[in-house]
């Protein structure tokens, strides 16, 4: 049996408890009550490291604080960075949980816990792996970094400018980021493209307090009115964006890669029949992959204005406001395309009402050659924690910091997941199944001796 | 100097105590706790109808009690039945009151507290004109039946119950309501039209929970992005209403109504800075004035769906839902008019979300003939309370209970108002105008006389 696996065998209920302890903090940043909870969670994570046998501080930000640790025991071998996020989603709507989101406990093979697999699970799982490293081979094969940082959820505004200013110190040859998923129950994956990401909330604004709807409707305009016409208005028949100019950028997908994506083993009724919704739905001319992976969105994330109660009360809202984020895939860049929403939005906005939009978050989206040495060094070891070689997928979903880490330090990354595509990891009854936490301990120990090579 | 103007003035201090003591009960119905207040409140309703020596009972319901008085001394000649109501708003926000709501107070021409103006001064004028009346008179020129409810600010629910059972006993000539308002100072009106009311819900359900919209964006239909576009689509350019079928029975205005909409004395700015919007808005090709009185509407009044908190949360909403109001003229029926806004919307929406519409309540348009006998008696009866004739207006709130005297009684409804437009009757610091409760007096009296005539 191979030893890295043995040494995760003889630890995992002891690492299991502290990845409990460590799920029990609700640790939510768009929380400013949650500020204590933040600065134990980070304090927490620096003892990890320092157990672990690195150098780890916490370092104070504007926002939520970074823990960094190093070991630095591998002259003129790689260096590896280890990146990961301690802060969680905001756990609500609380009454869909089946317990409390920060009462961690064991469904079957899954943990369930806000967090646990977004994305303190799969962290703690590469620390345990460079633990096992470490205790397997006596020393670290190569340089390992590890940043973890807490405002992952609410678009990193405090990273940047640690990255930027430490980047001599975060020096190196690859940054792993385990905070992807699988392809699907035993179908570990690198994800090599990630889509970008434009975040807009738009606020429209009438009367100066809401109104009594029989004695002003039809006589000053409906901020909820114009709000549903603007929204409408951004979208065109057969699941295209509206916004004029929004395709220009759009890489066409190419031959080879609709080939590859018709090969996954993608199933699709499953796939919707998860989601809940009566079927898929998407832009005309692609396959849901496709559509997911690799053609930009537009959706409402949020929409609120009026009367939100029980029942009936007839008022003409003040305001009214939508949520707006657009993915965008290569070459669309969120700087432009969240221009050419904000002027579009103003051009169709009546002179009726007044509006406001506010910019709340973009990424860039990202490809990643599959020919580097990292990610080959990746096929070999999930093939040795997962028991088979990885599929190649794209992602949905942004990751800002993989913009950062490439345009800072001059490095691509490596990105992972040990999650499940249904680990709900930003509903209720988030979840991340065990024997992938510890496959990626596995996993995490196997590529740090694969870098060595 | 008039006989009814004179008694009035003789006894004007005594009725104004008499009122005031009225106004101190906390009368507020949606208050579970102002139970007993309720009761207290219509007991004293109840004393005020023997005073004036109508036979008068509290008659109890499965909510607040209804006061009901008669004095039947004319036979041979018309009945006319008042309604009142002596419940009141609730008086939040408390900080906002100069003084508190149940301490009645004067300021210059005001007197100021909550129910003043709606609807405890009101009916408590038109009581005292039936006093006024005997005590003039030896004895009332017409049968009177007075009915004041205690549940109007809550929807009126045990009342029609109680009329479709008391129909008989409540049947009359003509039902006066004076819980409207004049169209300005020393501008005496006469409501002759109120619009209906269709209030529908309309939920957008299509995954089985909120998901990330980074995983799942662009694969499966977004409830919200969907609902945008419904309501977009029920909405046509240039503030018309898109629902097909919608104007079908819409009664146009005549030439001579519009005439007289436009000779009124209205301040279109001061209206629309009144609102805080940035300008009036409604359909092309009518007034402000007639947009508001005579061109039917639609309204979101409440939208909610996804994530509404502080900042960017990236989630496709598992629903999202509208709450919905049509203000109707005649001759829309909202029965119609709700199964056509259901069709439009069964019809217009994708088999990508499932949609459910509740129907939360309705209320026929009115239009009341200004050639009937009520109408020419309260025209001269405000001229000789009011030293000027009444204006003939309309509204754009609905009463329901006047659809239900129509319905049950078979009776027409004349809409009086001693009120101002302005006096917050929903709002802090609500307040009546004395001199017009007084002009008031002299009116109902005046009315029963000219009723009789």
């Amino acid at each position: 049996m191979d030893k890295l696996r043995e040494h995760v065998e003889r630890n995992k209920d002891r690492w299991l408890e502290e990845l409990i302890e460590l799920l029990k903090i609700p640790s939510i940043s768009n929380d400013a009550e949650r500020a204590g909870d933040m600065s134990r969670c980070a304090g927490r994570v620096q003892e990890m490291l320092s157990e672990i046998g690195m150098e780890a501080e916490v370092v104070p930000t504007g926002g939520h604080p970074i823990v960094y640790g190093e070991r630095l025991k591998a002259p003129g071998r790689p260096t590896v960075l280890v990146y990961g996020h301690y802060d969680v989603q905001p756990p609500d709507p609380l009454d869909q949980w089946r317990h409390g989101p920060f009462e961690p406990t064991m469904e079957g093979e899954y943990l369930v816990a806000r967090g646990s697999s977004d994305d303190k699970g799969q962290f703690h799982a590469l620390l345990k792996g460079i633990e096992t490293a470490i205790a397997v081979g006596g020393e670290l094969p190569v340089n390992v970094k590890v940043l973890i940082e807490g405002e992952e959820e609410i678009g990193s505004p405090s990273l940047q400018p640690f990255i930027h200013e430490q980047r001599k110190r975060l020096a190196c040859d690859a940054v792993l980021i385990a905070d992807c998923s699988q392809f699907g129950i035993d179908m570990p994956a690198i994800t090599y493209g990630l889509k970008g990401l434009v975040y807009l909330e738009l606020i429209v604004r009438g009367p100066g307090k809401d109104l009594h709807s029989g004695s002003y409707g039809g006589s000053v305009a409906n901020p909820a009115n114009v709000l549903a016409r603007m929204i409408a208005a951004c979208q065109e028949p057969f699941g295209k964006v509206g916004i004029p100019g929004f395709y220009d950028d759009v890489r066409p997908l190419e031959a080879w890669e609709r080939e590859e994506f018709a090969r996954l083993p993608f199933d699709e009724e499953a796939f919707v029949k998860e989601t809940g919704s009566p079927r898929a739905f998407g832009e005309e001319g692609y396959t849901t992959l496709e559509r997911k992976w690799a053609r930009p969105t537009f959706d409402v994330n949020g929409l609120v204005g009026g009367f939100t109660g029980k029942g009936a009360k007839t008022v003409l809202p003040a305001e009214a406001r939508a949520k707006i984020s657009m993915r965008l895939v290569p070459d669309q860049d969120p700087v432009k395309i969240s221009r050419q929403a904000r002027s579009f939005l103003e051009e169709i906005a009546p002179d009726t009402v007044q509006i406001e939009i506010l910019d709340h978050h973009g990424a860039r989206p990202v490809i990643v050659s599959r020919e580097g040495k990292a990610v080959k060094a990746a096929v070999a070891a999930i093939e040795r924690g997962f028991g088979r070689p990885p599929l190649f997928i794209r992602e949905g979903g942004s990751i800002p910091v993989v913009n950062t880490f490439g345009e800072e330090l001059g490095t691509d990354c490596l990105l992972l997941g040990l999650g499940l595509p249904d680990d709900n990891t930003h509903s209720p009854n988030e979840r991340f199944r065990i024997v992938d936490y510890y496959r990626g301990m596995v996993a995490m120990a196997a590529l740090l001796e694969e870098l060595a090579r």
